[in-house]
């Protein structure tokens, strides 16, 4: 792992210090960035001051932010959009904004509209688990973890070069995609598995059933259940659309086991079984 | 681990070398228990022998099987009432009959209408993966693992005993259960699980998904898809009516989960998400 500071970032705001921001303040503070910080809650911002991640703790006017070479914002994908109409008069020598939300169409495109466009750009690393908050976040945390990037019409290459190299930097590996493909493709591979886990822990809870019931495999199949309630309302009311025909088909899917369960179709249960094993057996 | 051979078995009969019966025959014979084996697939069978595992390979027509203190049947759940029909000539000599099936009511009630109740036992060890086949079998797979144990009507105290030795014997954990309630209890707690598994396979895979497409939380909550076919379609069919009324509930929390998605209600999908996390906290 690299200790030397991503290229041309001296100094980065880190708006919002959960499980994804605190773990990139901790990474850029390790490899020689002087970290600003800013966070809902008081307490984990006196936390990640007194542990030495966070440099500065902004007032929250957010009136110093333009103190930074580039501001991250790190906050649920709904508050987002706000936090970001507030920063605009402050953002006089940012020269990247950037954010970390599981959605990027919303975000994106407030941004363009705000007039920041040309300093923009919409980043989503997959990493992280189903915990959250300060406590949970850790140094390494993007170590070869894929990060998407998305630009807004309006975007610059130097930003573009700035976002990427704030990820590698950290160990991510940025992926160019459109804001709209992004958003789809999330429905189907990461949306859409976190509803049926929640709803598969709704239904068997109805039960009297607690996770220790549970098999190895029930275990894995409710696993996401345990993910922030707070995060996850946001998403799926920010990407309901291309939500909505994720949960449509799997709704088809699971009626159509459910019917041939009813008719005794064995036939037809042990081709639709064969055909998951088939898909699962492709690895990773 | 107890190295000494399940009390009062010196000979049993295990018909169906696969995980479960492939590693029950493994465990016996490093214990000095003598095997008697079958199998349907005579490369298995002939494997087992060759590996020491299986002493003596009985002719298809099952004959010899009167040989054996315990005959254990670890067939697929749909095979295993014709199996125990063609068994019964042949018992003369056999003191406890058991199977290893996740479905318990049929099996007991075919034992029960063939007249072997008083010397049957239903068995269920929650011991596997969703590797199958003999070449997935192993040592110590029963090591701490639930058994649960079903009566006939006419079960003997002697049956119960032998066949809570012969599971002790291999490092499991036996408790006895009515067959019903088994059935019931794990169409809610394994059966539905995999089919979750599954319908959400087959959605993610109509998109031209990939699993190494998905983060680790996809890939958990799919993990189930690569389970057996043949296994699970019987299994299926033989609780049908204990599952229907999972998948019944299932498909209505998917539809509210859906309804508040599409009409954007984050309130009533935190307190749902709040409501799973709750669950999912209570551990293992």
């Amino acid at each position: 792992m690299s200790t030397e500071s991503p290229s041309e970032i001296r100094t980065a705001a880190i708006l919002g210090l959960g499980l994804i921001g605190g773990s990139l303040a901790r990474d850029l503070s390790a490899r020689g960035v002087r970290v600003l910080g800013w966070d809902a809650d008081a307490a984990s911002l006196r936390a990640a001051v007194e542990e030495g991640v966070v440099h500065h703790a902004l007032a929250g006017d957010l009136r110093d932010v333009g103190r930074a070479d580039a501001v991250v914002l790190a906050v649920p994908v709904l508050a987002a959009p706000e936090l970001l109409r507030r920063l605009v008069p402050h953002l006089d020598g940012v020269r990247l904004v950037t954010d970390v939300g599981s959605t990027k169409t919303s975000i994106v495109e407030a941004a363009q509209s705000l007039g920041i466009g040309a300093r923009f750009v919409g980043s989503h690393p997959l990493a992280g688990d189903h915990r959250s908050g300060w406590s949970a976040s850790r140094a390494g945390l993007f170590e070869d973890a894929r990060v998407f990037l998305t630009r807004a019409p309006s975007t610059t290459p130097a930003a573009m070069h700035l976002a990427s190299a704030l990820w590698t930097g950290v160990g991510g590996r940025p992926e160019l995609i459109d804001m709209h493909m992004h958003d789809v493709q999330l429905a189907w591979r990461s949306h859409l598995p976190q509803v049926v886990s929640t709803a598969l822990a709704l239904t068997i809870a109805e039960t009297g059933t607690v996770p220790a019931d549970l098999g190895p495999g029930g275990r894995d199949v409710t696993r996401l259940a345990g993910s922030d309630p707070a995060m996850w309302a946001d998403i799926l009311v920010d990407n309901a659309d291309a939500l909505a025909s994720a949960l449509a088909k799997m709704s088809a899917q699971l009626s159509e086991l459910a019917d041939r369960v009813a008719r005794g179709d064995r036939d037809a249960l042990l081709r639709l079984f064969a055909d998951a094993r088939k898909w699962h057996q492709q690895g990773p």
